[in-house]
């Protein structure tokens, strides 16, 4: 199978080097010269047998909506659009539709494993026709961890699906880390444990928390034991968000996930209006003294 | 009714005025030599008339603990000590008992009201035996608001229910506040609306939403409207933490109450080490730039 | 003034009653041939003076949508429209340019104070053009309390700025409730306070959390002490919802409103999924009793 | 190395075994006559050669404590006792000084791995002085998994360190319960994906939430798909309530540790009285209809 890939960066140099090493071919393209192995989105479809199949994997929104509706233009019927980003689910329908006036098929597909996906694999989950699907399984079993297909890898559902499972998969790794952290801030702020990194690094092995996170984070301590080198500064991506407005949406009680969602809105905020209002209160009722 | 009162700042002096304002006769003490009546405590219990009430009025924790101790060993049969501070409930029983070996009845007091309780009456939440609350009430009469007894006094429970049903009253303060503060950082944040301080002010007659609180929030921003001279800073009580952990000991959910205390402690913070944590594992895993 | 009214339910009911009962003239539209005035939309436009101002208070989303539709195709250049239902405030801006295209003028306008509002007056939060509002004033002032203007009523922004305003009332509306509503569990969840009701009426009139809505409660505590007619289910209307999403949207911690939406949730849930989830956990890891 | 064991539940029970199966020897005393392997505490003292060793593995309060009570009046200077139960850590520091007047030494030790513990071995956690823990070492590396010892046992600090640790791992656990448990009700909700536990197992390999708690939920959907046999009714053990508590003590905000903590509370409440509380209030102000 020869595979065309938008999008090289950290995520999808990757998946190209993964594929390759895997013995798929892969042409990319990515504006980036150095990156790149065509000069465009026309030579990269130029470029591929029919009939074609293209990866895309660039930031959702308009990006990724910009290079879909481009790739409309180029390809024919027969041929297949991936959407691996991290792309609203209610946008595949949207796509799928647009490519599928020019006969050209879609699937959508949720990708996890970060940085370490290109060694270890990447967690999959996609959406769309059961033949599609099937026509792209090489290149789904080439990307996935080696073990059994399921377990990193999942047709969910029709279009769509796939990034409505990796929306709810980031909502779960928001709740799961902030639930660390806290354990983090708590040992910290007690000081009766004298030995925190040991702490996590015991937990890795035989109790109920271990998890690849908390490897991760025993990896961060090891390196730097009180996180002095960092800032409590954590941006958000898009997905934490939808998760949990797609909750209020459905009426799924989600306190976990949204105070995760919420204590990266405030770790962002020089200054807390909603404090300074509480502060104002305070000062009028009871005359505390305030911070000025 | 002669009655001694000890502490005399913000929230006692204004008690002794207004309950002189009522007609009745108060010598109090404090440490202040500008505010104090007399110079100790025992000349305190010697001016007053047997048998005698002596309110207690003084930061909650080791002061109202070592002043009650003291008149223990000062009073006599059949006097009175009120307990208006802050305390927690659970020390009101241990009082009583302390008092109760030299034969000295006790009323716990939980009073609201803030700096405005001089001119608008003190809401009153008392715990104590029957014929001890009775005793007092020429006191509470002076001091809650003008109108109906009952909306402004309540004889809530044995020893340790007015201290109780305090803490519960400031857990709902908490919340309230809370609730109000996120509105102001919404209206904020979006700029759809354009007069904020309109906004609440208009709130204050007809609204669901119209309360005391309502109104201080209304005269602080009419003071500084987006609230520019003051820090997101606040301070907590005893009290907010009491109820929480009251919550959990009696497996009542609190998540309004919680957020309200949590926003609380993370104003404080300069930094978060628990967001340190989600960044680290940011970075970790997905190569996510941190800040340093 | 002349105004028409479509929708007179509980609340468009009451409205046009506080306005006759103010001397404007009223002519009211509702399906509900008890209720109305007239046959219909066209007969209500029909009974108008020019240029002409219609009230529109009915369901928010496609009934109001529909009715304004239908205005948009009666009404005549110079005549407006105010939306007072509970419209997202996205809604607004559709709807001003749709009736624009007509030359009709469009204010929205969130309406607070239930079923009180027809006695006490309605508190109102507009948004429009200044001239349009201005129009609309003696309306305005018709339906909001009595006293100065600027307590009952503000012209928040333009187009949209009512019902956003509205919409974030109703999140601290969500907020309050539950704070209120967390503290009476906690009172009866522990028992030293034998007196609930008695220690929420006390609160009434001296204390920091005085207010209407803890009237209400009283009121209710007065008829049914411990609430045992009636279950704990309650519906959430939209605007709960957007406060929340649209929190999301601009990065706003509300980690006290979505708790509240979020108790909402859950108490109308019969089992709830999440929990069975947690119970199969730790069956899985501790072989902990399930209850089937 | 001749071990007591006291307590032989699910959890002394499977460490006796494994301690055997790596060679030690262990004599175990437990109420049950079927389990245990003398007839009282005071032959399983006698059995053992000196310093005697002994591990007490029953339930915490006052079952513990009891133990190690009539331990003190058994054992004799130079023996060490061992509590691996759920203690809160502040009965560590109580316990240490009532074995200490006897000359008994005392290790704190936070276990888990449930009933995979066994097999698997389990995490350790412990406090205590350095030459104490020394002493137990060849008992620990018998139940902490095989791999680097640092991987599954930690010398946290001093008396009170381990349980303190273990306390906070389970509010941690609690916490990536809760947020697995949002994400399956969630994905049911909405019900675009149409293979929930495919996702969920397709998450075990590859992506950022893969954990043994993933693991086992899949075990638990492979048996019952949408979890119809089980009720979402959930007990918290003690230590979920102290890590909150103890979060609120120390001013650590602790927003998922709390809310995953209040969902077991809930779900455990037949009805609500805050949800009384909140529907009695909706009913009053807008007439709202309550279900009774």
């Amino acid at each position: 199978q020869h595979l065309g890939m938008v999008g090289l960066g950290r995520m999808g140099g990757g998946m190209r080097d993964r594929l390759r090493g895997a013995g798929l071919q892969v042409t990319g393209y990515d504006r980036d010269p150095d990156a790149t192995d065509v000069d465009s989105l026309a030579a990269l479809v130029e470029a591929l047998p029919t009939p074609r199949a293209v990866w895309v994997m660039v930031p959702a929104g308009d990006i990724t909506h910009s290079v879909i509706t481009e790739l409309a233009g180029l390809l024919e019927e027969g041929d297949l659009v991936v959407d691996g980003g991290n792309s609203k689910w209610t946008a595949d329908e949207e796509h799928a539709q647009q490519l599928a006036e020019q006969g050209v098929r879609f699937v959508d597909c949720g990708v996890s494993g970060g940085v370490w996906g290109l060694e270890a694999g990447y967690g999959l989950m996609c959406g769309g026709a059961e033949e599609d699907v099937a026509r792209m399984m090489p290149v789904f079993d080439a990307l996935r961890p080696e073990g059994p297909r399921e377990e990193g890898f999942v047709h969910a559902g029709l279009v769509g699906a796939g990034h409505y499972a990796k929306m709810v998969h980031n909502g779960i790794e928001y709740g799961l880390m902030q639930a660390y952290a806290e354990g983090f801030e708590l040992l910290l702020a007690k000081g009766i444990v004298t030995d925190e990194t040991g702490c996590f690094k015991a937990w890795t092995r035989g109790t109920v928390v271990r998890s690849w996170l908390l490897d991760l984070l025993v990896r961060a301590l090891e390196e730097d034991p009180a996180l002095e080198k960092l800032q409590g500064y954590v941006d958000d991506s898009g997905e934490g968000r939808w998760t949990v407005q797609e909750a209020v949406e459905n009426a799924v009680p989600a306190p976990v996930m949204s105070a995760a969602l919420f204590a990266r809105f405030t770790s962002r905020q020089a200054d807390s209006p909603a404090m300074k209002a509480v502060a104002a209160l305070r000062n009028q009722f009871g005359g505390h003294a305030v911070h000025t």
